[in-house]
């Protein structure tokens, strides 16, 4: 191999899931088709990292991404919450803070869903073609305005993300899969989210080794085959540059102190934070320099090859720097690529079956079950149930609030957050968080009120914007509100929590999928169920 | 064959063209895997239709149809306006209405547009392996008020919709691939749509000679496989049953006066102008003692099959009967399986090559370019273009009124009429014509007004509401209005055309599809382009 094709191993682009151009959601940062075939087949870059698709999308994208590539591919998802939370058709779980939150009664019980949900992820991951789980986050999310990590992470205390994590892992390992620790040194106690600027940790060595480094600890004692770093400046290891940029921290920390010789992979370097300021060629070498193994997600694959073969080539990096780099790249391979050797260049047919037998292989009964269980188990339920009384009305309204009223994967006609209400005679009325139509609420209606609120990266804002906090608080006081379900953040009802009155029946729960939906709406709706 | 086998060859059920379950849009239609499997493995039904998926989706689920099926299936769906309005990848035509807007001034090219959509629509089903294209409507859209068909007409005259109706069935008759002339004997003229009651068409036979049925003659001489018969009462043929239902209709009328010897289906059974009246066993007897030869869409397979078995063992209807029909079911699936013979039960491998190599067969560069033709071609434009004055405001709207807006296949934040304003400082409001938004409508910001609304079935109404043609002539009069688009229905053009002042600059277009948003906004912002 030539210093080109080593260095296009360190690379993952991301393409979209979806087979076809006209499909791509996110045309700024997914390539066609033509673009990517010749990254992956001509380039040789060593994987690809996705997003959107249905399942059977994304199994047959692989299937093309494989018959393109001449040494197999890492591939690579956020799949945090299940591979169903960006690929329909597959397992969708609640976020990890749903276990967390069990945790507080019964640490053993939520031991077993992380877990679980570890090895149905990895499981339903292997049967698409996935091989690199870009899961657990290990954040201790210490601060609920969080606007990023929230109720990503497996808690707020250190002690429950170790316990966690290291179950979540312990359940992948089942499987031939990668998984992943991050967002080191820890992404938790930050206001600001690093997709649009550079979040700084102003905290001391010793608050850093007591809160945030020790589930970067257990995970790899648990062996967690890679670690991904954070766009995130620590002065106290580093004054100039961010942890996916500092050596100090990549290597002096995370190799040295911690010890850790799996795969160090970026954060994307597509983000703001490494963007904005640094441009992906500087960016692509200095995260080399600092000692990653893998470049995820830069804009461009070749000048990010270019530029670091131009850095070896002038003797800023080593070409033994690389090869440390490839060596790895090859232990991992190696792992979930068990019949395939390094130097070997041809794929042996790994999707011979064809893609509708998935359907025996994904959200089967078990993980179905599992699903509803750790629901079940954190939803929490205040000031009672409707009754028929309160039906008495003919201007039942289902106001439903979500943060982006074009990207609401979980809702739909046929979902029950929609469909249930529907039947019992509510309208519903649908807006965002950021509509104008917050601001010109006037009618008088008894409402029933559904929030799907929760942090998300890009989401802008952990919880709800000041429009909509006024909009809920206006309902709250008028007497309008029957009934008010919040999915997704307990911050976001925390926000409201000195408001509720015990008279009006509230539920939340930390997921938003349909499954959720119908476990609250058929809580809230208990007592008018025979009168239906 | 014993007769139970027989007569499952005549049903043709419903089914998601997504894989798993858990996808399901429309659980009260669709049903669940295990469902499904039992109809087409264990009944032998003959066939089945597909909503929903996306192109990869219903590739894969017809591989695992055809893995359940003794006998080759007949796989239907309504990709009147190619396989991509249905299915995402796939090439999205406009509604024949704009082909039919093309003919007014030049007929030789709309039957080009009219013959290549057929031939690339066809190319496209087979490729993922539909093989029965339940297109083109033939009916006569003479009545603007007609909620169903509407744009979905090849033409408001006899005349038109023969000469482009026959050039869409020679298209796609370069493919093994069934067409379909519908809704028999003509859908055009009526104010209800049959999903919810039954229509009354109170015509002469002379009238309906005249304007309704050449276009049936046409097909049939152009060797259109299939009649799909109307749910409509037609009083002047049978003063008691509906067409679908009608032995003096569909065997008096369409078998011999019109000499019809192909496939007759019914229009769904489970339409409520069918459902609601007869029920399903005795809506499934009268449909084949009418002549019927596939029953569509029966809500279970087991209850049409055993009630046509009883139907013949009470000597209600002859075996003979049945025989006739299986042979035409024969014929067509002989045409659509060159190498499959009746009698023989192995079905060949029809699917082998892996689906990623749709990505070469489907909205290919033709496609691509036709389709925009035929949007540039029926674009109407008035009122001129916005200039960088009207800019010159700090609370630009892009308000964007759907029909319903949990079903907007055509918007995305990536999609042109989003983005493109977006990028021109409008902030999106986006609501649809039934929301109580549009009442309560008061604040004063420069407007663009983007209206997605159009004739559909099920879409309850062809056009905008009350409220929302309230709130267009409110914005129209105010001066807030900017500029406005319409994507759909030349109707709703014409609700307005007398209120549209000359210096407002609007647009009317009859896609909705991402390619007829980015040909509308470029005209619009034609002179905004150097100044972004």
């Amino acid at each position: 191999m030539n210093l080109a094709e080593k260095v296009a191993q360190m690379v993952v682009v991301r393409a979209s899931g979806h087979l076809f151009d006209n499909q791509i959601l996110y045309p700024d940062w997914e390539p066609p088709n033509s673009k990517l075939q010749y990254w992956v087949q001509e380039l040789g870059v060593g994987g690809v990292i996705f997003v959107g698709g249905s399942a059977v999308d994304l199994a047959t994208r692989i299937q093309q991404l494989q018959s393109w590539a001449k040494i197999p591919l890492l591939l690579a998802a956020d799949i945090e919450e299940g591979v169903g939370q960006r690929f329909a058709g597959a397992t969708w779980f609640p976020p990890p803070m749903a276990i967390a939150a069990i945790a507080q009664t019964n640490l053993k019980k939520a031991q077993g869903y992380a877990e679980t949900m570890g090895a149905i992820t990895a499981q339903e991951a292997v049967a698409i073609g996935l091989n690199w789980i870009l899961a657990p986050v290990v954040d201790v999310n210490n601060n609920p305005d969080n606007p990023v990590i929230n109720i990503r992470a497996f808690g707020e205390t250190t002690e429950l993300v170790c316990q966690l994590a290291r179950a979540f892992i312990r359940g992948a390992q089942q499987y031939a899969v990668l998984t992943t620790a991050k967002h080191f040194p820890g992404h938790g106690d930050t206001a600001v989210d690093s997709h649009f600027d550079l979040p700084v940790i102003p905290h001391s060595d010793r608050r850093l080794a007591e809160v945030e480094l020790p589930p970067f600890f257990e995970a790899i004692a648990a062996g967690v085959d890679s670690v991904m770093s954070a766009h995130l400046l620590i002065p106290v290891w580093d004054g100039e540059l961010p942890a996916t940029l500092s050596h100090k921290i990549i290597t002096g920390r995370l190799r040295q102190k911690l010890g850790f010789d799996g795969l160090v992979v970026t954060d994307a370097l597509v983000m703001g934070a490494i963007a904005n300021r640094y441009g992906l060629a500087e960016a692509s070498v200095l995260a080399v320099e600092a000692g990653a193994d893998i470049l995820l997600m830069p804009l461009d694959a070749e000048v990010t090859i270019n530029s670091v073969c131009d850095a070896v080539s002038q003797g800023r990096i080593s070409e033994s720097r690389i090869d440390e780099s490839l060596q790895r790249i090859w232990q991992a391979k190696t792992k979930v690529y068990p019949t395939w050797e390094p130097g070997n260049e041809k794929i042996p047919d790994y999707f011979s079956p064809p893609t509708y037998n998935l359907v025996e292989k994904l959200a089967q009964s078990q993980a179905q079950e599992t699903v509803a269980q750790i629901l079940q188990d954190s939803i929490q339920v205040g000031g009672g149930y409707l009754t028929p009384k309160n039906r008495d009305d003919n201007h039942l309204r289902n106001l439903v609030l979500v943060q982006d009223i074009l990207n609401t994967p979980f809702l739909g006609n046929h979902t029950p957050a929609i469909a249930i209400p529907k039947k019992y005679g509510y309208q519903l009325q649908l807006i965002d968080n950021y509509s104008e139509a917050l601001q010109t609420f006037t009618s008088h209606r008894l409402t029933l009120l559904q929030l799907f609120i929760r942090g998300n990266p890009f989401g802008q804002s952990a919880s709800l914007t000041q429009a909509g906090e006024d909009l809920v608080k206006k309902l709250l006081r008028s007497g309008e509100l029957q009934g008010l379900i919040i999915y997704g953040s307990q911050y976001t009802l925390k926000q409201f929590s000195s408001e509720l009155l015990s008279e009006i029946p509230y539920i939340f729960c930390y997921g938003q999928m349909p499954k959720a939906q119908a476990i609250a709406l058929e809580l809230l709706f208990k007592d008018l169920q025979v009168s239906l």
